[in-house]
């Protein structure tokens, strides 16, 4: 049995295959995942699925799907960006990809990308990639966080939860290792990914320097983005919004700065009293990116750390800086997304998305939660998974999500699968309300298998269908239950799904097709019931 | 150690006592109950607590302190429901008690009641309640459900449900017993509750005719009432708005009628083809329940079941008859709260309360959720706090919990404390996005806590104590760690929230009171950092 098997059972991984042109250099064959639900009825539902290539050998990595394809782009002489070749209506493979993925014409995902409001992370040495698409106008993703810290963990860890979060559903990981063996544990990540891998190059900077920020130069940043770039990283956080006089806006606030990268730089910037040099030398790291098709991911270094800071005065200057930036990395044709926060009431969410899009020239925004409520440490995946499904309904194109142990301690396994699972729950709720073609049939498809009392159809097509097996176990173990027409409930002896069979039954028997003929029929159904005195009866 | 300490370290129950006036019968003195958290700097924090008085066994039952309030009012002549009062301008002790607890003046309360905006549930017959307040200008509240059925359960069980849901929050328990021993369970309910206890009366109705909805009576249900009123239930869930000619309207829905209640009575309305009799007979149940004030709880039975349902016909044609209903009871002076959904995609969720409020004179909003989505069963408990939160913001005054166990089987008693802690989330976002007076004050002193390192009083503030310090101890298990200025998740070289403790000191030592003072001063600052090499010194 696989991990997928395992966590998937009544599903197979299937591909679509489909062909497209490399140009001179012939033809490639696109092999677009889905996790494929075979239900009892004889129908099967296909699921988006992030868990990647399976049987592959850490140390050897996954296959190199996006090789040829780079490869073609070398031969015609330009290896652009993705926002390069949409701006010039070029459709590359990854765009047909994510297009078949999410049931979109190529087309418009080119455009997507072409205006901004969607990127692609793909570096082109991240061969081993599965593409896909961080937009609003395409299903709300999430991001899950991985990394050693001083305090513990191990390389194999890391690639363990790697692959953890990306069977869960995480659609990106962040590597923010901080720890020895950065580089290392870094490689192993990359070549075992079907997902995007993102990080702050500011945390490997940092140690080169020993731990000191205000010996941070730009000369190492540099030569850490080029190390990382050559790795294959996809996006990278970069806090060049952290600006010198927005620091003193953080003094009266109750939390200050949380975010690492942030405080970092507004350390350095304190120490010497000069603007942050990511600011300075931004356009010198869009040359390098550019290079290698790594996105950015403008960091929110004075995001809120709490209720009270939220919206407040050094959040948007920040947010505007990342707005100017946005523009100038565009000019450089490479593809941008905003990070946001963070600690955020539940009526102060929109605010944060309206001036994201007005400000950012609507690229794609991506945030931490946000948190709606600071009292229950312990269960900040369900006070974040709150502010994440809003604030994904009202735009937020990729969620990064929040595990029971955030502020307390370091997630572990399980922990890693609560984070993911609520966070897929806030983004599906997103995709509903929003309106994405593909996202309601899940929710039909399961909630018929529920009224029909299909109970393995139910499990095997939950986002869990292991718990959610052995949750009705627990109280009704016997296999007989599963076909049983009730549930533990209510018991066998009532059981209010029956009655709208019948009324259903009777209108498809009648041929009604208005209600107002199944109002008509109403008192035949009355004398009918009378005679069967049971209606339960077994069908 | 009792339950109450066990849950809530660092904690301690106080009672704010507080003498009013009982007219002739001379005063007596409320005692409002409280968690009060101790915190290290010497401060406490006091938050709103329905865990009850302890130290009682479970067969004497709580203290009877609503009988001297009872009492009095006998000798007036007159026991009139709480909105009877109300409307005439008097202020009752339960006024009081809901004024204290919810930090309003009383006459603020009265005014909420006389309106019929806000109920407070309390049957003359449950003298053991510590009076709580339902309304959109209050805190949110929460209910949980407990209740044996056919399947499994003791009343052993059900008692120690009930005190373990309250423990954790619950506002008002309902009891939706179906099996055997229905009325003693309920009496050792009542008797050990401090907090409103809600039926479903049809339920037992059912049983006394041997579970055959078509054979339910008017005579049989009213007997049933009178049964429920006499043992001190403060609510009663009343289908009443299922009417026959609706019953249609839910023939193509994708899962039909999922409302225990409303199917039965779907059924009786089909099987006589006659109007629902606990519409014709809505004034005589008015007349018993005025007699005791109990508050109704108009049922839903025709709520949506899957997002596929949610805001149809059949759901809202149900919501203008509870409008019409909740007219009526006022006539009668028995307070009003509508039931509404169930399974509502996010961007349908503000419709029903603004339909509830227009439609049902701005009556008290009570859901079940609603599900935002219906693909992770397992997970309900995070499908629907997502809703709950919203609708809670939106308006609704009390939201049903859901636990994870909702659709595969019965909650034990981590299912309990999960649904309970969820909704707890749910309703405090909430209340801070109304702006709850009281709301934002926790946020704070655990934020602050946070800022500062006090990680005892971290854990203490919490939702749940136990749970975050539990997972704080995974990672940092030594006693040092609870004092030290970093956490697992940064590790001891770098943590992000002291440089800006650093800023403030600085505005602080300087008496910097603006922002461009503070601005002024940062070249001075960055000599200081350089002078002081490394700044991380321990103060």
């Amino acid at each position: 049995m696989t991990a997928f098997t395992s966590a998937y059972p009544g599903s197979r991984k299937v591909y679509d295959e489909q062909s497209v042109s490399l140009g001179a250099t012939g033809d490639t064959v696109l092999r677009v995942p889905y996790r494929e639900v075979s239900l009892t009825d004889g129908t099967s539902v296909r699921l988006y699925d992030t868990s990647g290539p399976e049987g592959h050998d850490v140390r050897a990595g996954l296959p190199k799907l996006r090789a040829p394809w780079i490869a073609a782009r070398r031969a015609s002489g330009v290896v652009g960006t993705q926002a390069y070749y949409a701006r010039r209506g070029e459709i590359t493979p990854e765009m047909e990809f994510v297009a078949a993925r999410e049931g979109f014409p190529a087309e418009f995902v080119r455009a997507e990308v072409a205006s901004g409001r969607a990127i692609i992370p793909a570096n082109i040495r991240h061969v081993e990639l599965e593409p896909m698409i961080i937009g609003r106008n395409f299903l709300v993703k999430i991001n899950a966080n991985i990394g050693n810290s001083a305090v513990r963990s191990s390389i194999e860890d890391e690639v363990e939860k790697l692959r953890w979060a990306t069977l869960w559903g995480a659609d990106t990981v962040m590597d923010l290792s901080t720890g020895k063996d950065i580089h290392t544990t870094r490689e192993w990540i990359l070549r075992n990914s079907p997902v995007p891998i993102g990080t702050v190059p500011i945390y490997q900077a940092l140690e080169k320097v020993g731990g000191r920020p205000e010996d941070l130069t730009w000369e190492v940043y540099r030569d850490t983005l080029v190390e990382q770039c050559e790795q294959g990283v996809d996006y990278f956080t970069v806090h060049a919004g952290v600006l010198l006089r927005y620091v003193p806006l953080t003094a009266r606030r109750l939390t200050g700065i949380v975010s690492r990268g942030g405080s970092i730089m507004a350390k350095w910037c304190l120490a010497h009293h000069e603007e942050n040099f990511l600011y300075t030398r931004f356009r010198d790291i869009c040359e390098i990116m550019r290079a290698y098709d790594v996105s950015f991911s403008l960091g929110d270094g004075l995001r809120p750390g709490s209720i009270a800071d939220a919206n407040d005065e050094a959040q948007f200057a920040e947010l505007q800086t990342q707005g100017e930036l946005t523009a100038v990395a565009r000019e450089f044709d490479v593809q941008v997304m905003n990070e946001g926060p963070g600690h955020v009431p539940m009526h102060l969410i929109k605010e944060n998305v309206e001036k994201q899009q007005a400000w950012c020239g609507d690229a794609p925004f991506y945030t931490l939660g946000p948190l709606t409520t600071d009292v229950a440490p312990g269960y900040d995946h369900i006070t974040s998974a709150v502010g994440a499904a809003m604030i994904g309904w009202y735009g937020t194109a990729m969620l990064c999500y929040v595990t029971p142990k955030e502020h307390l301690g370091l997630p572990n396994r399980d922990d890693v699968k609560a984070g993911v699972i609520a966070y897929k729950i806030a983004a599906h709720a997103a995709d509903l309300a929003k309106g994405h073609p593909r996202a309601q049939a899940w929710d039909d498809a399961l909630s018929k298998a529920r009224f029909e009392f299909r109970w393995e159809d139910q499990f095997n097509l939950a986002m869990d269908p292991v718990t959610a097996r052995a949750y009705h176990d627990e109280t009704l173990p016997a296999d007989g239950a599963k076909v049983a027409h009730f549930c533990s409930m209510c018991g066998p002896k009532f059981c209010s799904m029956e009655l709208t069979q019948q009324v259903r039954d009777y209108a498809a028997s009648n041929q009604v097709t208005d209600v107002d003929a199944l109002r008509t029929g109403m008192r035949e159904k009355a004398e009918e019931f009378r005679r069967e005195g049971e209606i339960y009866v077994k069908r």
